[in-house]
């Protein structure tokens, strides 16, 4: 492509976390500028990012049906556009915008129920427009080592999963000292804004999404039990899933353990071998194979290629960190999207980014979890 | 005492595993000798092993009643009997020596059934007789380092428990290239020696033991999905546990997970911190506590104190291993017989070896995953 | 300030590493834009590159002095350089910048002699200008903490200090299959290019540096043995300094130890406690204090407070790597330039980035230790 | 052998540590026992220890000499004795019982000055005797693993070393609240006991004998920065090394550093890969083949064979310790003696235990080391 691709973005003014991140993760790959933005329902924090950005000032919306419309007529218009809400304003927002003509990164869970999901990827599919979702982890080059390692048979059948996402931010909710005044919990304690779930929408279905990335397997029913701790949502999660093939494994999830901070640690076990990876030491791999010494991965070195080679942004030795791997996933996706204006034939490969059907299998599983959960512990079919 | 204890040992032969590192955590503590045996059913291997160790002739005996029932009656008769023969007889010799008089420390897991748990447990408690029940892991400095911290409060009340033992010596059994030679799986993967579990049997129940002796929680009841991979007994447990107290935990226990050996891994949360222990790093433990960093405590510094320290053998930073674990484990069992000889009296504190009520559980543990497994993923009270 | 940043590049063109990771880390602040720059002596390639950041035609420079002479005299003229050229080049560009009255980020080793970086310590003085060295590792918020601890008495007086940066790069060049094509080595191992040292110059230099940013202590003197293995520059050296307070430190610098890539590591051991910091797990501190357990410090934690807490670009738990530490320092020096354009007072905080004077000490412990090795391994004062 | 080894002990009374480990180590290994000693020079104690061991008052001796001299004369005199007294008693206790004919292990430094450590290795070559001197961490089946990788050739040739041998137990000597109390580093800081050398002596020397095992390379000379920190020995030690190939290494020992317990770390670097073993974490040995993954070996399985398979007592995943090292060293050294006995042929294999002369190269490296340190840190030749 000639020239950078035009992005706008809802949500994510300048306090706000998560959008600042896709913000910096994209100007990495140097090749899109922000354009177009609705970044608050307050009209002040909104104006004050649009400018910090050197936006047009027609371009600062305030509403974002008014953007979707407003770009979907320009000539300049956006090429896709990033949603950084909160959980419960995603599927009419991503809505409009596909209704728009313009291809959508969406923060995860995609949306509230599973009909939404779905109406949200047939309507993507309808238009043949991208849809992103944004779940960060695949985008490590070595999670991607992992699939890769999976799919070469490395580690033969997989006989189980065993993964898990510790935090403890959430700690205060249930402590003897409770304390209610935490602001940052707020909305996703909160099943208006955050939907059926807070633990299992929040972070159980970033294993259920890593782990299907690494094996190709999605769960078919679940038997979970989830403690609330006598909170509206839950706060702790343990998953026993059963996969097509009959394998089972176990996912646990908690924002109440104290020493966590984002503990995503999956598991894999085969005939053949076994794989482990840690976020919060994303740069390594740790393989064994039977009968053979175990092996830690460095990203970056020669003998990692595939994927996993191409998307290193600096040599090995220097981490890289959260940032990176939604860069990744950004430059996959904005490849995709270059390639279609360009009229590209697009491959597979190219649409190496978690995708509106991951979406739907995050919403999927939530709802099978807290299902399987509430009537008493019995499996749950997705 | 003035004199070394006495005692007999029922398995081990000079080939044997365990019986061997019975006898040597045994000979490091200094504080008992070896007078008598029934090391094997093999009448060749058990005279090697007895003349080995000097026994006199008659005390080499070619059967354990016989055994029992010689000892019963000498005046310089063994103090107590160490039984390290397969599962499926452990009920039968701990009966013949409890009622010859004669203190028992058994391998686990106790016997086959409740009921015959039950029995021996009545039985001992009847004879006034100390029957302990070699769950290793207890026996390490640090695991009741974890135990005296959470009894302190440090951790605060428990919210939940996630621990595992994973194993991968069995993987072969699964494999494309299985190799049902494996002479060292035979005894365990046979319901007639090993009962009805391999896995939960072998490794669960010391996850349970070990779990139970940190925290004091036995689980109520369980929600188990066993794997047996078209085996007829089981190889994989996945367990969601519920204590008395309504709090959960999980229990993995595995021996087809390729790269772990014997990683029972403990981990404790409650409101105001956390507990970590990792087996095959035994002198380490790792605590954190809400809102501090993460501390690593070193088995034998002068910051531990109680229990964990009067068990040190050599100083810090010099490892122990699992054969001081289960010395130590005999040094209590011991101390308690010696001050039954004195007629001193005997405190709780005296008493801190896992017991025959400890093995009681493990047998109900057992069972109700078993049946909770068979019988479609249900709750199972213990 | 009202506006961004302006700044030029000189070196850095589309496929050369260390200038593309300053451009990212500059445009995570998303303060300044790149407006000029001299990237390439291959004209092609400088223009290739002033291209795709849509520099206009006439900031595209040939020629890094025409470069400085024309930025000098427009009125929105660069407020500051990034010179990402080899070390050979450095000086002279340097000082042709900062003759145009343009604040200077430079790629360390500042330059070849101690004449010329006093040189240039001078012309910096003289015009009040800003000039920085990149030395990367100060810029890691834990590396930050570590000087915070040690200034705060935390670990009391420092009794001896023991950092290594150990890579494997070079192997090939000493190994029985010696490869004399690797091109990736051909200019650090050429005094031409890269000065009388190469290892020490190259990763020797951080440690000196990281180590004096933490504990404030630079060598008075060094007793060096530098490896060649036959090769015009060293590959391995081994380093024995001595502070001005009379305390020793050990240095071990080294290309070919197979199996490390960036691997810095810093140990402080003071009266009261030591600390630990490793640049491949940057996200952690290990302190510990005199008779209490080891403690792991997690980046972005509560717990961590002042110069630390301020450079989080995400939170804990959320690994941030060495762009993020570059982007940091950036964030000080382009801070204090924006400071100076206001008028507003400049504090020692506001120069919390390395500088010419880091630069300065540089060069005289690269010469010190060549020095002292060549001399038969002979204390030299530095 | 029918029988078992006798063996007597001079110094290790109930309350010494470094005996009773001795006692264990050799208690594991079942083949030899205690009948005579002389304890210590308190009678009391003395005659407790005996009567422990159950030894017959007239092997229970006041004086080392009669000892020598009383065991000397006997049909059943002791095959060899264990001595563990402080270093200033070695040589002359060695010597008795050499001229007794009878087989000796000592504890390290062997003795004070290299004439005396001379002297007594050719007593024990005169004499034909066995002289064992207890340098502990070769006797770890890891170390046994990175001595045969090195032999094999699987690192190539050897390019540097990096060693380094850590502890803070006399941390309470040089701080601001200096504890002049301390019994326990009494005899470790007192010349008159420990010689020349304090830190070098105790530590650093198990830093020269373990490389020295692993690598077969002996210092040739040496460059050594020693502090004192205003005490009469030395605590802390920076030592350059060249071996005879002229390749360099560098040992770091230290009692001061806080944090570090017994912190023994090897680490060799060859042109092919390189493998690292720390004491504190014996079980593992991580190794590094050029342009592969990182490997960690693990003890006790299959993929590991020769001697470090030979002396596993316990199987893979569970833990081995420091007494089991000393068992090792005991086996070698016992077998070996068994065999002279037996009048069989003695390969090279059966003296893998340390001997006499490394005690002499330990006490040239102790005495080159502080030679170099005080005479202004030149080398010095061993």
């Amino acid at each position: 492509m000639k020239r950078k691709l035009r992005y706008g973005m809802v949500g994510g003014s300048l306090d706000a976390f998560i959008g600042g991140v896709h913000r910096k993760a994209i100007a990495l790959e140097e090749t899109a500028e922000l354009v177009a933005g609705c970044f608050s329902t307050n009209s002040e924090k909104n104006l004050k990012c649009g400018e910090f950005y050197n936006l047009s000032g027609d371009r600062i919306y305030s509403d974002y049906r008014e953007m979707a419309e407003g770009e979907k007529n320009r000539e300049d218009k956006i090429d896709f556009v990033s949603i950084v809400t909160p959980n419960s304003t995603h599927f009419e927002i991503s809505k409009a915008f596909l209704e728009a003509d313009i291809h959508v990164m969406c923060e995860k869970p995609l949306c509230f129920t599973v009909e939404e999901a779905k109406e949200l990827s047939e309507l993507a599919k309808d238009r043949n427009l991208f849809f992103g979702v944004m779940y960060t982890y695949s985008g490590y080059p070595m999670v991607k080592l992992a699939k890769q390692l999976v799919e070469d048979g490395e580690i033969g059948h997989i006989l189980n999963v065993n993964a898990e996402y510790l935090q403890d931010w959430l700690i205060d909710q249930v402590g003897e000292d409770e304390n209610t005044d935490t602001n940052l919990s707020i909305w996703r304690t909160d099943p208006k804004v955050s939907g059926i779930s807070n633990c299992v929408g929040d972070i159980g279905t970033h294993i259920e999404n890593t782990v299907a990335y690494i094996t190709g397997l999605h769960p078919k029913k679940v038997l979970a039990s989830l403690d609330y701790y006598g909170k509206e949502l839950d706060l702790n999660a343990n998953i026993i899933v059963e996969y097509e093939n009959g394998v089972h494994g176990v996912y646990s999830s908690s924002q109440v353990c104290v020493g966590h901070l984002n503990g995503l640690v999956v598991r894999v076990f085969g005939t053949k071998g076994s794989i482990e990876w840690v976020q919060e030491d994303p740069n390594y791999l740790k393989v064994v194979r039977k009968g053979e010494p175990e092996q830690i991965y460095h990203r970056g070195t020669a003998y990692v290629g595939g994927r996993a080679a191409e998307l290193n942004h600096i040599p090995a030795g220097h981490p890289e960190g959260l940032v990176f791997a939604i860069a990744n996933h950004y430059r996959s996706f904005m490849g995709a999207i270059c390639k279609k204006l360009e009229g590209s034939s697009i491959s597979n490969k190219d649409l190496d980014f978690p995708s509106v059907l991951d979406g739907v299998e995050g919403v999927k599983f939530i709802h099978a979890a807290v299902g399987s959960s509430k009537e008493g512990n019995i499996w749950r079919e997705l």
